[in-house]
């Protein structure tokens, strides 16, 4: 059985939430658990209401809608994501699957389906971390990787707590945060990349998430006067930086599917006639293969020894910050497939280059994602886009897998 | 005729001007037309007068301390530099030109010699522009070059004109500040570079001042998620300034004598986990001959145009300021070099790579400079420095070049 959503509602539906918080540009600022996510999440609720699902709302305000199945003892199939935004965000990062999941339950009410398992639309707080770091919050605490007592004593920028905002807002549930049964976890979000775009490839089947190190390099040479100070007598670390730079870009070029960035560059002093003594850059390198990232890493590492040896210059590299790679469920990827291929959606496997809730469940239950094409690869502004077909087709897939998961 | 200065004397007067406005680590801290600026101004006139100088102070309080020669009408040799600091200054940096040319004026009256031309000891106000811009002001101004009526209003950063300190200094004095006629200019100072020091030579022979051109150089790709944007869609312009950095480079080694540097670079937005949009950094470009210079700006704008085509970037690249190279006077380059080799010190021809007050002075009158070797190249930091032996070879080298020029 191949169903259809009703992209139009699902479209309307969006558009309609993204007036709530509206940013200067047509974009949404909802961030969590100000006055506009709640806002956001009561018209969520309305809807839901509507649709015939009733509520369960956790102690990390994660809200649960429910549409219940033949058998409602059975682990609920889970599809989602979350509806607060970046300070200038988008109209559909989080919120597409949020509202794509509620759209499955309008369809599956079209269409007069009981599923065997329970479908439940899952709203997790605070996934972008804007407001309150870190992000991925509310599915974090739920997949146990954070401590709920501790996150509750996190604090945004004024000095409010998570815990004083969940009690003012009413978002404090009684349900115990904590994992239950799940049968599978969905997730229907932008892909925040050019790839589906420039392929024209209507749907991404996300097969993981790429593991990433962040590294701080220092290059200390020696500051001097740049007229007075022949080059065969330089120690200048933006010289290392350079070569660093663009050797770090051959080594990722080497390995398909890694990426490597350097975000900031510091020269100390930064004067246009001094030689910097230092030069600090950092380094972002991701993959979605362990092994091949720490190979990156020590190739980095490597170069930035012999680039210092004929230089002249000292280093220091540390690498701040690894994140681990991740694969999607096996049969969840291949359910995302199928419904894309029964669809006769154009469609390809893809490797997800940025957190989301659904890498958190995947941690502690079966769990897929499900990308469509967003403009210019944009996400995470205002002029964030996509559109009413890629939407719909999106949604189309995810009602698929999840009626393949849940049964009917 | 061959004289020797008195280098112990010399360098315990050195010694006693650092003692006046101590820095904190063994430098000295005398801003232009500060108490401590005219405080060593007094200690320079009590040891001038103590030589049987007189002194004339003209209307930008540059002070002239004059030694009569046998024809006191012959238009004097000038010898100088200055005696205000950098903020953190060392103890030789403009002071070795002042003190140098007081111990000339000391020798010739130990050794009884009478000049033919009288001999001057210049010192300029307000070489290192630190707390008044612009540098070589005092020089400046007598050269012509600037305007005195300008430079009055020029402020500090507390709002104060260098004509409200010269009046509160009683530095503005009466002869008017313009060129009169001289028959040579001397400038003895400190190399503030490495080439000496390492080719362990005792005298620079100064033939003339490196041209530099200073550029601005914007490079504007697209900015975009570290993670979700794989390395082929990517127009990421830290790239392309890694690449123009280390080509800069390549085009200033195939041409001796030429030095390029970067010394401030800025990647915005400034984050580990963005690829920038935008890259501006800064190049200072130097070389003596001013078409070889404008080849290498060319070279330059050309490797910016081609790296920007290959890797999708637009730029913009300014050449924000070109100051002309300067070739010292041949005759004063000659006596230089023949009082290094008649007083048996090694010496080689070099350029010099900052601005002196004898560039000024290049401009209208025949001018001549020597470079003593200084410790790692070090200046404009309290930890430049010399030896006693270097200040009196350097001194022993402007006594001759002055007799040479005033004649005896």
């Amino acid at each position: 059985m191949i169903l259809k959503t009703n992209g139009e509602r699902l479209w309307d539906s969006l558009m309609e939430m993204a007036t709530i918080g509206p940013g200067e540009r047509g974009g949404s600022r909802r961030l969590a658990l100000t006055d506009a996510d709640i806002e956001g999440r009561n018209l969520f609720r309305k809807w839901a209401d509507e649709a015939g699902c009733t509520f369960r709302l956790d102690t990390m305000g994660n809200l649960f809608a429910r549409r219940n199945g033949k058998n409602s003892e059975a682990p609920p199939v889970l599809a989602g994501s979350h509806l607060d935004t970046q300070p200038s965000g988008g109209r559909f990062d989080g919120i597409l699957g949020v509202l794509g999941a509620l759209e499955v339950v309008r369809s599956l009410n079209d269409h007069r389906v009981e599923t065997d398992s329970p479908v439940e639309i899952a709203v997790w707080t605070n996934e972008e971390g804007a407001r309150f770091p870190p992000a991925m919050m509310g599915s974090g605490v739920f997949a146990g990787i954070f401590e709920q007592a501790d996150i509750y004593t996190h604090q945004d920028p004024e000095g409010i707590t998570v815990e004083d905002e969940l009690r003012r807002t009413k978002q404090l549930g009684e349900s115990p945060c904590k994992l239950f049964q799940i049968r599978a976890y969905y997730e229907l979000h932008i892909e925040q990349g050019p790839v589906l775009e420039a392929e024209n490839t209507s749907i991404g089947v996300v097969t993981g998430g790429q593991g990433s190190y962040w590294t701080h390099i220092t290059l200390q040479g020696q500051g001097s006067h740049a007229g007075t100070t022949p080059m065969n007598y330089r120690r200048d670390p933006i010289m290392g930086a350079a070569r660093i730079i663009s050797g770090m870009r051959d080594i990722v070029l080497k390995q398909p599917g890694a990426v490597g960035t350097v975000g900031r560059l510091e020269t100390t002093p930064a004067s246009i006639n001094s030689i910097p003594g230092k030069v600090f850059f950092t380094v972002d390198n991701r993959h979605p293969d362990e092994e091949i990232l720490a190979n990156i890493n020590q190739d980095l590492m490597k170069l930035v020894n012999s680039v210092c040896a004929e230089e002249g210059l000292e280093n220091e590299f540390t690498n701040i910050w690894k994140a681990p790679t991740l694969n999607f469920h096996d049969e969840c990827i291949s359910k995302v497939r199928n419904a894309a291929e029964s669809l006769g959606y154009t469609h390809r496997d893809i490797v997800s280059g940025a957190g989301h809730d659904a890498c958190q469940i995947n941690r502690i239950a079966p769990t897929g994602m499900i990308f469509i094409p967003c403009e210019n690869g944009l996400s995470h502004d205002e002029a964030e886009n996509t559109t009413p077909e890629q939407v719909a087709a999106g949604a189309d897939v995810l009602l698929n897998a999840i009626l393949a998961s849940a049964g009917n």
